[in-house]
């Protein structure tokens, strides 16, 4: 018997080979593990920076954890290994980074001193994954705006575009592809907005959330500690805070929550593209690529695999929201007893997820193949009978009633009576039922004609798109460059 | 063998028995099943109210409507049954609806004619549920700011009040009790105000999302389909929507984390006020309240029972957040083939949490016992250890290197003999070896003993508690009634 | 502004209405807060009963009890408000419990010995749970048992009606309805079985789980509180435990799990009937009945409603999972902090789910009106494509090696060509092409068109229909009365 | 501004800096991405070995096909890129081991006809997922099983150390730390026996779950497709499958649940030894490993590191498993549009926690401190109430009713005033007013100081930690070695 080994080797790391829809260079670059221990050592640096600024670190250490804190010099993997030890990955990459700061300490300016002085592991860790988080909203946001830009595109071009509502599965009314383009426009656009308002924290409340190292060491200076952290805010570009957060995670579940929402818009154009480019549908396809959409197995296949992928994604960001909330909700103590360990794969899989996902739709939505024709086709499938809403209202006032029966009662008969035949000729008998039931003295054969016409029956389709555009026109237009493509 | 016949009668609501969070009037009143045939009926009723101003239906229409739209009319348990038909409670009302209309239209009006004309399903059901959350959300708000008002106060009375942090369960630095109320106070208040800034938009386009037949019923009109909305949103004092948001739920599941975080930071408190309450502890406990905390076996038992009910809330809503969003990203098509059915009893569940919890923490707040002395007494535990932060950054720039190793090193190798000790002689170990260890020159024994002082230890715990509370000073002071006592 | 007032009373109780899909009689009955005071009420009979039995309580106690709790007695929303005093309903509903037992003990027995002595409340409760998880995990079963041999039927029925096998929503092979009915069949059959193995056990530990109060009752006495356990799951028909579970959870997260893994498969099936019924599939039809699947807006739709209650109730289920083994993860102490209390509305809220899905799914399967016409019709849109995959396996290794391509690459080339042309052409020029690579010498005309005859290329379908319903043959047949008919 | 740029670099792996609980080279080499591609190498390699078997492939081709599996050949980042084409890694990697084994067929036997004959892709990652998971789980139970054995040991030693039990965080009766080490024991056995019995199918359905191309391809041997699956089975160490289970997902929700059951069990020990270890209480401590329990800020603090990591993976699963029954009730079609995709990194990352979670939680009750001391210490707190319900019991019987009150009321009576007093007074003041209360003639002094000595108010505590241990056995003795220490 085989297969019964051990497979991998311990000095590995995951690539993404089971999460595809974020396995690009970009995600990898701004949300890898690399990327985080890069964001820890930008916050130690920073804070050197700061110290030194301040004239609480000597003169020219910056400098020094500038070089040491290069993130080339450290191994990941042993860093992570050792993080077993303390429960976080700061403490084993403070011991390597003074390491290198008094090997690089030529000058013998004193560089420790202005190492992690008086921060604490959560401190830096959660300044790092903000800023960790900055870098990849700004990413998603390129790639967002590009892809809102391309909907803006489809809604104006395809507003007279007709095809189906559908409901419940069900055809409901006519409809154009214009407008369908218009509302994905509208639940990206607007979790973009959301997302775009999103804040970054910087975190500064040392040991226990007092600052009392900090006020020790700014002690006779001319700063403080709320000083000292606004510096740091504003040397790595982040948010300043008015008071430690330590215990209130609120800037995490919304983060969390606006990057589930973008996750939200783009799985819902995900879900429908699937459908609308299934066989029997034909409405959209998706844009080919070498290489792109092949089985295994059936040679002459194309799935539909960005869909596929990002529907993969947005079906997977509710549990992670859920687990940011598990951990805020549980965020014990002055710092808590596991919650806070929780919150950082669920937060960066959001992350990853969303950048992902976003590139993906952006390609999606620029390269979407439009079917006008086969609209218009699953439109008439239904034949006039999807008019039934638009004739009721237009002819029940105009009908006497007969035998008690109001003329709104009469139409639903028709229509009771048209249901009962083969699919295939119920455009046919709800034509004929309809003039029988409706005297020409009161509705004449143009106006009836007129009334069995789906593009007559549109109401305010293009004016909802235009409204639409127009209440997000920040997101109307691409940015210079998206970021999965910069 | 007894116990295998079926329990219950099918006639029976459920009243909250496995609920007891939110089993209060109050919350049934809010958000029971008939708050939400109420908040329908009232949709109902406000669009006759719009269509008669707009001369859209009869003079005299709405006021039939509004005296059929009485809640009292209607059974609930029966409309639930009916719903299974369409899915949707809004279409067995309707029918209901329609009964009474043409009953009480004794002057023969026509107030028919203005019964749900244009409107779908969906357009009913979202604004009810919208109105019934606006309603809801103003009473969690109302008990928050009286909670958050009490929380100010404790921090305020308890600036001093010495005390013990922790982090991962062991004590760290001297801390204040003030400084955790404002601590609570800053999660509380920082998700209300998120809260507080939740839009609750009215919704309407019709059976596809294109107001058709609303611009076929107000052709030739002075008014159009995006008038009657905003018609409607004032009536009901709702949000006016640019669009129709059908198949963008960002308004629900922004609401839906509102709740959520609001829950969290209740959730936090709770977990905090049951550790603190312990018998080992004993640093709070709850108010008493006769028959509350009692134990059906054991007579001198007295359980922390408002904490336990409000974390059991915040340990459920992370679910019903994920809910919502898992609806959000399978909002396939015009209207969805189940996404929506899955929204409302999250939605409703979450304001009901949100709710009942906001009740108890506020009678938990207002009430709360604090025990200085036991407080003091658990910071005594750890003794001057705890202090070795501070020792250290004021004593290690003093000190020389010895032997190669550097002051902090020094200062570290005393903490570390002393823990090889026995708990109880840490205290006095701890102060001999530092005092060995520290030329009396460089450090005298006043300083010294200033040093191991936890009051001189505290950093800004009194300057962060100032700037949260002049940070969020809307929540500082009480509106004149909460809701849970109003 | 009307709409700001509060809607509901509080004297009602919640009867389904924003939960369609469980808003049955049968639901209610067997899962509605009044079966869960008569599940307490049957548990604390039973228990005077054992008492009775063991000689530990009066002779005639158990009898007085027994009147004492007849459901009817007691007022469910009472006791639920009062359940917030102790944070469960057992302890309010002791009390009544009590009072009636004394107005009732007409001769005086003494009966109040045998009313709940040495129990906890969540003795009471958890035993309680089980009764009625119990109850309503049969009535499910029965109902799951006739959609199973619903599906056996269709999966003989239709073992040759000839289809497209779909993956990632592009036709893949021919395929049979049977199959496909044999493999819904597969999933709600094993996940029956996995439920029907679930153990209800009996809980007895008394305030602490040391049986200590037990031990004093039964000391000098011919039983012990093991026997007495023992005899209180003969009484009620529960499991026998080994010893106290308080505080392991398994056999509630088994129970869950169990029970949403029914929900997975019937919302599986639901799913693809919600696609297959769509217009442009047309391959199945939900079976009619008066009123349901009726619009509020237009008058023709026939919307699948049983499906989307199915559906929307698998989509909920994983968020109630995930809630009980956070339960069964956080049970701290010998009875947790809030864990227990998040439980009780998960389980419940699964076993209604589970139960109204049940009702709904053996509807769907028992009336599904099934169209060979349209799946044979789906099937052709793809043409001789779709056989592609077993073209080349029969005719590749005839083919010799040509400009240094091999027989399976010339075959690669020949669809690719063909995906060149037009859809409706591609039947046509796969077959040209096919034919000019293939010299005639290798592969006749006669053998090359049954290679592209969909019916040639089934594998082993029906093989493997037949495995799947031996393997389950207990679910084949079904049991006398469904539960949500019988 | 720093810190603006892109941090990472694409190359480089995750290797576990945000899950410091998976963080170990067992893990990575039993889950990393590499174990994933061996795993899919181990099932093509064994396909090969099938076919040759059975004659269906060249002779001489199983042995280049293993030589070309070797997963050394293959660049696993490279594939997890390309693995976006087709929407998972079995594509690509299968073009990589094409080429190799065209490169290595230096004898010309033709082993390309070996590689992926008749599988599919799904066919291929289910069955690899299997294997890796099974591999995984062994380890699991191989920990596990040494924990259970160290509990067994607990319980058998500290069956007479008495401590106090707790509900609601309130103490409630006298117990043992021995049963408190059998619940734990009871936990995990239970957990770890379903685990157990887990089965791990292998997947064989063809493109379309019809065994299509196996069909043609034994044509006229000796064996059929299932012949062909169960050797594979057998090949690989897994259970065979009755049929294909391409789209009933029960196979990966069981092993989903049971591996949460297992963390949910840790996380409930992890849970009290987080509590039982803070300053206060002091009952217990983690074991001291060098640099383990650091502060990056704090030189005096011993962080309970194992519980938290194990707390914190415990608190992650849940998600995990609404994240696999989700995929479950989504598996539409043949093979789903995205629920598939999403499957994949919840279960290995569940796999990943359990053995993490399991390897540090053997370490923790391995070399568990134990206070005897504390626990007595801190049973006293409480003082002589705690027995109030055991003196009820006894005594209640003996007193006769005075001025209507029974003597149950009698008592509660006293444990009310006694509740009055302050907390140190209660002792004595709870025995002067027992005193006044029962007359000696009821009660000797004697007895009533017996029923005031909490070891003799501790009921089964020892028969049902006896019980515990017999009922699992099997779970009671430590296999040879464990896993994480093998």
């Amino acid at each position: 018997m085989e297969g019964t080994g051990h497979f991998g080797s311990a000095a590995d790391g995951d690539v993404g080979l089971l999460s595809p829809v974020s396995a690009s260079p970009l995600v990898t670059a701004l949300t890898g593990d690399r990327a985080v221990l890069a964001a820890i050592l930008a916050v130690e640096s920073g804070w050197a920076a700061v110290l030194e600024k301040a004239g609480l670190a000597p003169a020219g250490s910056a400098a020094v954890v500038a070089s040491a804190a290069e993130a080339g010099r450290y191994d990941a993997a042993d860093i992570a290994l050792r993080a077993q030890g303390g429960g976080n990955p700061v403490i084993p990459l403070l011991a390597d980074l003074r390491k290198h700061v008094t090997a690089l300490d030529a000058g013998r300016v004193g560089a420790l001193k202005a190492v992690h002085t008086t921060l604490t592991s959560q401190d830096v860790l959660d300044t790092a994954l903000m800023l960790l988080a900055r870098n990849t909203v700004e990413a998603v946001l390129a790639d967002l705006k590009c892809t809102t830009a391309a909907l803006a595109t489809l809604a104006e071009q395809h507003a007279d575009t007709l095809g189906v509502g559908r409901s419940l599965t069900q055809h409901s009314l006519p409809f154009t592809f214009g407008l369908r383009a218009a509302q994905w426009f509208q639940g990206l656009a607007a979790a973009g907005r959301q997302l775009g308002t999103v804040q970054f924290p910087v975190q500064f409340g040392g040991a226990a959330g007092t600052l009392a190292a900090g006020t020790v060491l700014t002690a006779g200076s001319s700063t403080n500690p709320f000083g000292l952290a606004d510096s740091l805010a504003r040397q790595l570009g982040l948010a300043a805070a008015p008071a430690p957060w330590h215990t209130n995670r609120l800037a995490v579940t919304a983060l969390g929550n606006s990057l589930a929402s973008v996750l939200d818009a783009a799985g819902k154009i995900a879900t429908d593209v699937l459908f609308l480019s299934r066989p029997e549908v034909a409405e959209l396809a998706e844009p080919r690529a070498a290489g792109r959409g092949v089985s295994s197995a059936m040679p002459q296949k194309q799935n539909p695999v960005l869909s596929v992928l990002i529907r993969g994604a947005a079906l997977q960001a509710p549990q992670l929201v859920a687990q940011l909330h598990l951990a805020a909700a549980n965020f014990n103590d002055e710092r808590p007893d596991a919650a806070w360990h929780t919150e950082w794969p669920a937060l960066r899989q959001l992350l990853r997820l969303a950048l992902g996902a976003a590139g993906h739709l952006r390609e999606l939505v620029e390269g979407l193949h439009v079917y006008p024709d086969a609209m218009r086709r699953n439109l008439d499938l239904a034949g006039p009978l999807l008019l039934a809403e638009g004739v009721g209202a237009a002819v029940a006032p105009l009908l006497t009633e007969q035998d008690g029966r109001s003329g709104k009662e009469q139409l639903q008969s028709v229509v009771d009576r048209t249901l009962q035949t083969p699919t295939a000729e119920q455009g046919t008998t709800y034509r004929r039922l309809l003039r029988e039931a409706v005297p020409a003295g009161v509705l004449t054969d143009l106006r009836l004609a007129e009334l069995l016409e789906p593009a007559s029956y549109l109401g305010q389709a293009a004016e909802i798109s235009r409204r639409i555009l127009a209440a997000y026109s920040d997101f109307s237009t691409p940015t210079q460059n998206g970021a999965n493509r910069g």
